[in-house]
């Protein structure tokens, strides 16, 4: 009879959070040998055999987004010849997650080219978390798990036991997100309205909820160069607010962001390791997703729904 | 040397729009047999050859929808085997272009599967109108073409040369595209707001602009039992809104809607013939995109880009 | 080590067959969720989890036939993305089984299209019953298994312990079919043909093969419109048949067969469960084929081979 | 602008068929090196330029029909990676046609292995003569263009001037070619019959239909050993027939076939050469498919219909 | 729970090798019926169930190469129709390995071809012996392993206990190969060069490195018409070398490759069985790598690396 | 009828060879914006239309090999869902083709997921110069043109009007492309040996042929750190050689290859524009390819063999 083991591996650059997922699973990491030569050309080799096993790969790297990618997909390929029984990628951030329709014509749609080129290298599965377009799963033929990080952040302001909260979205299209939020925090909902009526006038930001003596939490999925919520906190502020704190899943922290981060009102600005800092920064506070990943992982190898998964009472991280 | 002609097809119950395409481009329809067998099963034969040409199948049916579909795959089949050098499936209004994504756990994503389909029938090209969601075309590999009827409403508008409009998007959603319908008109903008900030108390609609003394134009893509539209413009003519016109591009107008329609405040509510209208409906207006198709079905037969098309000076009628 | 456990799915409106068969096996089906929007458009959900399981579809539906392979389709979708360790679809009757060829040029072959569909909405397997041409497994790519009902007739006419039996073939075509119908009823056999030697001269029905005195069961595929058979059984009796029989194992029963069959000189005629009999009608009998395909199920999931299945010492189901 | 321009080549061992066609299309055959080593493998080489080119390839081989085979995939594999532009196999006598559906369980389908490895091999279209069975053409995703070879011999008996003719079928499953063979000449049809009604009897053969005192002509797709056509002729000749032939597409002529014919009552038994017969032979008269298969290429490569080919006024050769 | 077995199946013309690792395994070969029409078609059946298992086909054949190869196709075709579980080829010599690029313009590359037909056939893995080029691995998709059969050529001369051995590249080309079977017997190493420096003088082969007084052994992967390796051993012989062996991993053995080895002035050529000898040769010994083979699938089969396999300490047989 | 123009299009930091080419066919390179996000994601888009024209993209980029290959790939996508109607690519130094097989256990083969890659983001030909390994072509499914620059190098040293040269190859594995370049300049042939006879005795350089007295020319396909061109250079000198040369297609020049050539007793190093050169280097020397390209993108675009190029009298550019 065939046991299929599971075999967990780090992808390019992406130690730190596959390390604690190894951790969490008391598997270890498989030791993998990667160089580049010095014309760019990324060479890696699986120095333990996966033949046969049901192989998780967790990317979330730092540095040269493209390069990564491009090393993924060679990681891939020499598993896939080294017999890997079943190849499942582990892409929290889903990159070029925001290109996902044309929104002028001759556009490419690279999300969909990224699904393609994962697809052809020789995956069976994905697992990412809040990806930015739920659309994305629908560029895949093969499963995809996409999970939750909002619990992360719930059971963060339930541990601190805050009372008096108001959770915001910072735009009308994150009303979902927000809502669930939420309800998981038993708090009312505020929205930043970008009031935009006419095409002549600048942008204006309006509340609507109320939002005066309440500690204001702020929920996204991506932090970028941190424009729109640094703008938001500071509208917030205004409106009488009180604490004011920012939580999305991935932080992306493009230039200025940290800048700007520093010069706000925010009290603190959570964000998972989806995305690994290289360095601890000002107001910001990283929870980790490692141990639901551990969890997503077990189940997934053990053929579990994800679905019950749940990091306390009544809540689930997935859908 | 071989030369492409052009061959122009109906699809199953689509001869209206399909007869004014093909009068628009001086091509007359190829003679297609379709029979349906007692027990459901669907027969087509394309009586005449199209051996060699560039195929445009024209799919806006009346009927089951599900049937309809089920025979556009059966007639590419046909095609495909007598020797079609290329088929271009024109599907205006696009089925299940609201299941994109997966809402909850172990949903199907069937527009992605519509577009698995279509193909492996055996298409090379899908042409639109005004889809549900961008994200759509991610799910063909092949080339699509997604033209707007935003510019069929405005120069209905601008002819009837009406002062003081103007436009009115339904939900936040919609803003993009209410923007772009409002500066073909050189009109105002104004938002619908859904605000449902607790998740206790019932919805209640704002409208975030100035409508008061002026005629208001709604915009939709799609206008299905047509509940919001109908609230919309009571709100609206509750804020002093004058006369109250909807358009949206696609009518699939399910029950209750000619009722609904009926008793509201609306002047007029304009669909095009993407989805054909049985009979004529009190309020309702049809304008047609066949003079627009056979523009964009004459450009791609003879390689000439889509995004030089246009209505009327400065508009384009593609992306 | 990964288990696979057995999931037992009713296809849209399949519930009957697929109960029969979930008792057989003693297996629950899993839940799913259904619903038709008004515009037509199907909507399925897996209620359940199927991650890492071996699934099967019942698909013997009442009702519209393509809105019922579209709702398939849909479902095949949704437990693909669900995780859904392996899809097999059971479709007694394989739908549009007929247009497996082209009669005249440009004709689709539509049953083709039909396995095409299938594999591109991520099946791994089909099981069929009396497949109206063997060729049609060769559509697939994917492995199929072909399981005979005649058995399961051959069984009901000796527990009756008839005596004095002749089995007769409706068509030369069907000769094959017949003869081992006859061996497992240790009967003679006897062929109606129909002579249509001059093409100015209308056919004329013959019987090859002794008749006079016995009592006859034709043996077919499949019952449509029911014009042969009972035109068939007309000529028996003419030839002094005793009482005459059919059996077939695909009841279509397109109008206006009930009709017909009433006004016939048929005692019986049998029919399997493949397609479900919404009301019973006046001579017709259905047997089941739940037993069997509930073997199979079980055979083909434990890796047990299906030519060993059998009704009684010496028979085969299967091939 | 591109031209296409059309090139003709002879597949393995197939210079025979090839030349004819090239002399009536007045294309010369473009020079292809073959080699066979010494180990068994086939060597082939382009020498002349074929890129851009819509190539048709004549695949009428003598010899070993498995090395043939192997190297018409060589060759198409040379021919698409020199930028062939268009492949289409001409294949009249298409290869394992009688394997086209499993007879018992574990069989292979070979006909639809072979459509296969056609299509992965590079092919974008395939033209055969007199398909052993219709549902072949959908074993294959690429456009085929299946011709009849019937109105060759209708010609033939035509020009013959013969009187009192009648057209035999020598089995029930031939009678629509028969039949419309008969049409063709306007005469009258019989059919012989393998009565074997019980399973303890030796088959006896019988005519349905009258041949006393008439030139019969035994039509069929295939002749392989010869042995069933040569009995129906002996049971005609002791029915009264007069002069006896035969025609049949496809002279595959295996032991003892040219013995069997050389003693029978036959006056003349006529193939195609679509299968080249290496000797002259006893009786046996070759009528060529060169002619028809200059102008469906000619067709094929102008875009124009092949339903509008006719031998003579009121006939098809296709479908 | 599923269990996955293992089937070991002789392709055709391969009883030889696939009887001596059935024994090793201790597995019986399933029983596969093998008829070949007299026209040539291949006619295949399994006798015994292979569904759900994990089979591993045998494929080492006397006799027609193509032919062999077109037989091994079709039983891919009825196995996976049978529902095997999951395929691997073990070809020891892969055939047209040397047709692995092209030398000029419009020639194929079959290697490729091979695979792809490999891969549309069904299969899920391929085993290898010393594949002549490595970027051959490359021409597939799925998993290969290719194993080296030098340790087995070292064992035999070890165990002979031979002193004062050089091993002997017969081309610059076989450099690495040679040092490693060097190394293995912890022998010095010479290369025979063939220096062609200037375009108009004949070949002269030079040996690189000491001979003299020693006993040589030339090894190489392939011998196939043994012109090279009998001018070699001359060459050698006039150095000074003592007794001069050859050791190859594939005996293609084409004419007049026997009658130079037997006036050669070789001691003994040693090749392996990965491709049958039909009568035993003088100067010629066959060692068997079908132990190996036995081993290696067992380790496939229960997902154990195969770099762990060893002839003798120290050694790997893989990579 | 169809026409189709030819869209010559620069990838992603190729301007530099692209508008030589562009010079050289007198077509104008056809506009695209090109973006880089902050956080590494490359945003493109073509804003010219290339709907049905046959689109010629050139890479042969400057800067991060990975970065610019997703920036390839990206292009791509973006035009094919412009409709372009045909896609070349022509990457005159083909990146990862070092990594084209298997060196040990469990590596990738990157060229072939390079092919893949291509192929899967929808194109339709290669164009290559002096591919490193003539199997990765048969990595590639779709045509592939590799082109020979050794021409050029021919053409420059016989303008020069030398007398007395001889052509070096650095290895073994280079002859046959030496051999073919001393053809071209009708000089002798000399061999550099690195003989490396037993396993503990340091490499030491033989010259095989006579350099003494004559000018010398190495000649290679990719110069990467140029340590053993550098050091075969001054094995020549020492054994009397007068003037030294390099030329190899590709200048990779990985540090410290600059200065080990500045160093070196090179007269010059010869290489194409295949990769740019940013500065302009002591000793090194660039000749252009663009005039073959254009002439091989003309001949292509026009359906003329390319066997047929030619830069002088007797040779061809072209395998």
């Amino acid at each position: 009879m065939k046991e299929r083991k599971l075999s967990l591996i780090a992808s390019l650059n992406s130690q730190e959070l596959a390390a604690k997922v190894s951790e969490h699973l008391t598997v270890p990491l498989k030791k993998i040998d990667v160089e580049q030569f010095k014309n760019g050309e990324i060479y890696v080799k699986a120095e333990e055999s996966v033949r046969g096993t049901e192989v998780f790969i967790i990317h979330a790297p730092t540095g040269n987004l493209n390069e990564n990618f491009i090393g993924l997909l060679v990681l891939i390929d020499a598993l896939k010849r080294a017999s890997a029984g079943d190849i499942t990628v582990v892409m929290p951030y889903f990159i070029y997650s925001r290109q996902d329709k044309q929104a002028a014509v001759r556009e490419p749609i690279t999300a969909r080219l990224v699904a393609n080129l994962l697809e052809t290298s020789g995956i069976n599965r994905m697992v990412t978390f809040d990806l930015h377009s739920g659309a994305i799963q629908g560029f895949f033929n093969v499963a995809t798990d996409n999970i939750s990080a909002i619990p992360v952040f719930a059971k963060y302001f339930i541990e601190k036991s805050m009372d008096n909260i108001v959770v915001v979205s910072p735009d009308a299209g994150g009303t979902k997100r927000a809502r669930s939020f939420a309800q998981l925090l038993n708090a009312p909902l505020a929205v930043i309205d970008k009031r935009r009526t006419s095409h002549n006038v600048a942008t204006a930001l309006h509340v609507l909820g109320d939002v005066e003596g309440k500690h204001a939490i702020i929920i996204d999925d991506i932090i970028d160069t941190a424009g729109s919520i640094v703008e938001a906190a500071r509208c917030l502020k205004e409106k009488g607010a009180l604490d004011i704190y920012a939580a999305a899943t991935h932080g992306v922290f493009s230039e200025p962001a940290f800048e700007r981060i520093k010069g706000s009102p925010f009290k603190e600005v959570l964000v998972t390791d989806s995305l690994p800092l290289s360095h601890s920064q000002e107001k910001i506070r990283v929870l980790s997703i490692a141990q639901i990943l551990a969890e997503a992982i077990d189940r997934i190898h053990s053929n579990e729904p994800l679905s019950d998964m749940s990091l306390f009472k009544g809540t689930t991280l997935f859908g």
